[in-house]
């Protein structure tokens, strides 16, 4: 086996075969194919695309260079979910509570975020002392004892993945989407989890920006996980708005532990019943997605699943006392009002502009070795559709930096005031061979 | 300007302007472009295209990335010729005399040969002492006392597309029309001369392997060519069997010398003549093909034409008594003849074959390194066409290398013995604004 043969094969639309595919990867991470002939590679096949075969594949070849967790212990129904990252995403934290409330497990991965995308870790990390990582066995047993536990990947696995998307990013090929649903996938599937909920985003706030970009990425992941045995579902959602009121850090697990209450936004509520519900019907728990759901709310409004949270939390050492005493922890030494000029509804129509406005303000960061404060952020006082009378605050900004003057004209460009109440639609699509 | 501009703007098939293309190929040239950025770019440019805008640009950028000569000291119309490289072209050495001797100017760059591809500069090397590279003053003082020169083209020419070529050599992007144009037509530019001919092959000695190609690639050049002011006319040449009966280094000179007397191969002669006559059109010296080849053919036979080539390699400094004591100074150890085994006609179909064992007997090199051995190579004792009996000697090799046992196998499969004469078509097309 040669480069020159496979980059020939690919050039001209003839499939790789497993063995070709594993030996490009292995040997592009050992250093044998180099940098400039693997980006030529890459280019390729933005250009001639791979088959669900080869995508899946490489997405072996992916896991297979690194480490991978041993979830065998857990006992039970073994659940996970996925979003491509969006702008005040904070579903994971309610979604693992009342799943691991249905005595189902939650052993999840989960990111850090990086430009107007926030992530799952940045968010954790508002309880000082919260420990992103653990070893496999302490990981099993926060699992197994609480129902549920969320750690950060460690730098050893799927190292071809990361070699390959710091690559990728320099080289015009990142939109690839065979190459997206490998990167995904791969570190979905170094848990053996039983079921996996993917939540697609699209719109202005996320990578897909159109419903058919998001629909191809959906069904190639889906082609993965059928190669690779999974039970996968995909909620193909909408992030031209963001989601809940909360965009931040603290300020997102304040609105999740709210949701936890009862007390979530709509948008946000839905949406997370909806991964929840299918995950139900995934672990055989309900028939149908409506009861499924009905039963979510009703846990949701009784508040019974948000112990699970508190008890992670402070099983991976996590100081409790700072959600409690919130105002006194999260102080920002500046607090702007965006208020409303003309009265009528509010739609916001740039969650990328408000994510990154949110990571100038200092709640995320544009580059990896940027640190964050988790006390920044946006909140909505008025969420999409709402309506609005002049001089009312539409967000209030936080920040503990110098003011910037363009931040108050870049709020502003976030939405519009309109005459008709606008429609909100979160769930776009299900993809499920779960639901009826 | 930002590389990830320009690729995007190349994945999406937008055409770059002439200034991103010069930006692209001086910060490649610089390091500030990466060898893994340009890979992407050029595999993007496998898949998408250049304009002959974006083509001509691109050649610019190459030329303007090193030295280019200048030949305004040289009086007179100023030809050119270029063949993309076969096997057994010797054109070059009969062209030229014949172009001077009509007081046109012949200011030529040549190259070296590799793999089945002969290099004119190694042919005119069989004269010990000849020197390949002179300085720009050197060159001119040789064009202007004897009406021809041939030099090997400098390190410092061209260094964009040595950088560049050697990137897709080792990426799969070799085979990139407008990077092809572009690289051919770079090393035709540097030199300002006022006719070029393109002697595009094509078959399986040819890196075209279709006419369709090399009319392609025939017509991205003389876009280019237009877009810089020259006069190009392209010849699209058969090269499925060898030009000429002779491969090698001095066996070639020797068919060379002996066509500027009227005794050359007849495909050849009539290459020599048509790529001749066309250049007496674009300098305006007849007006019609076939007078001209008719004049072309008329020097040939009366050998007028053959001090010029005599000159112009002692001028350079060769010694030319060897081509006087040809068969005392090019001795082989070995001569191995091939003979038939039918009766019939000889139909050559593997130029490549030839061009290969040629360097296999030490005529040519593997790679760059290699030297090469000036008496070796093949004789055609019997021409493609010509009528054989039983036992004849079909073709003689010459070595000074260990006999391998493998050679006359190879020799074998390059031709076939055929009941009817087969026909013979060296000139396929001409494309030329100065051809009625």
């Amino acid at each position: 086996m040669t480069f020159s043969e496979l980059i020939e094969k690919k050039k001209h639309k003839i499939e790789l075969s497993n063995a070709e595919i594993e030996w490009l990867i292995s040997n592009y991470v050992k250093g044998v194919v180099t940098d400039y002939q693997f980006s030529a590679m890459a280019m390729a096949i933005y250009f001639n695309g791979m088959t669900n075969r080869e995508t899946a594949a490489l997405t072996t070849a992916y896991v297979n260079s690194g480490k991978t967790y041993d979830v065998s212990k857990v006992q039970g129904f073994k659940a996970d979910k996925h979003s491509t990252g969006g702008v005040g995403d904070k579903t994971s934290l309610v979604f693992s509570p009342l799943v691991a409330s249905y005595g189902i497990k939650v052993c999840k991965l989960s990111g850090r975020g990086l430009g107007q995308t926030g992530g799952t870790i940045d968010k954790l990390e508002t309880f000082p002392g919260w420990q992103s990582e653990l070893t496999n066995d302490e990981f099993i047993k926060v699992v197994n004892e609480v129902g549920m536990s969320l750690i950060a990947q460690s730098n050893d696995v799927v190292p071809a993945d990361k070699k390959i998307y710091a690559l990728r990013d320099v080289t015009g090929t990142v939109d690839s989407m065979p190459l997206i649903a490998a990167s995904i996938m791969s570190k979905k599937l170094i848990i053996e989890n039983d079921g996996l909920i993917l939540d697609v985003k699209t719109g202005d706030g996320a990578f897909m920006k159109t419903v058919e970009q998001a629909e191809d990425l959906a069904n190639r992941m889906i082609g993965i996980g059928r190669e690779h045995g999974r039970k996968i579902a995909v909620l193909i959602t909408d992030m031209n708005k963001p989601l809940g009121k909360a965009i931040g850090n603290a300020i997102e697990v304040k609105e999740a532990w709210d949701a936890l209450h009862g007390k979530g936004p709509q948008d946000f509520n839905e949406l997370v019943a909806t991964a929840v519900g299918v995950t139900l019907l995934q672990a055989k728990i309900f028939d149908d997605l409506k009861t499924a759901k009905k039963d979510v709310y009703k846990k949701m409004q009784s508040g019974e699943a948000a112990h699970f949270f508190k008890e992670f939390v402070i099983a991976q050492h996590g100081d409790w006392s700072v959600m409690e005493n919130y105002d006194q922890v999260f102080t920002n030494k500046h607090k702007i009002e965006i208020k409303t000029k003309t009265k009528g509804f509010v739609k916001y129509n740039q969650a990328e502009g408000l994510g990154l406005l949110s990571m100038h303000l200092g709640a995320g960061r544009q580059t990896k070795e940027e640190s964050i404060d988790h006390a920044a952020g946006i909140y909505l006082n008025k969420g999409f559709g709402e309506a609005v009378e002049v001089g009312e605050t539409i967000m209030t900004l936080y920040t503990n930096k110098e003011i910037n003057p363009e931040w108050e004209q870049q709020a502003y460009e976030t939405f519009t005031i309109v005459e008709k109440q606008p429609k909100e639609e979160v769930i776009i699509k299900i993809i499920s061979d779960d639901v009826k």
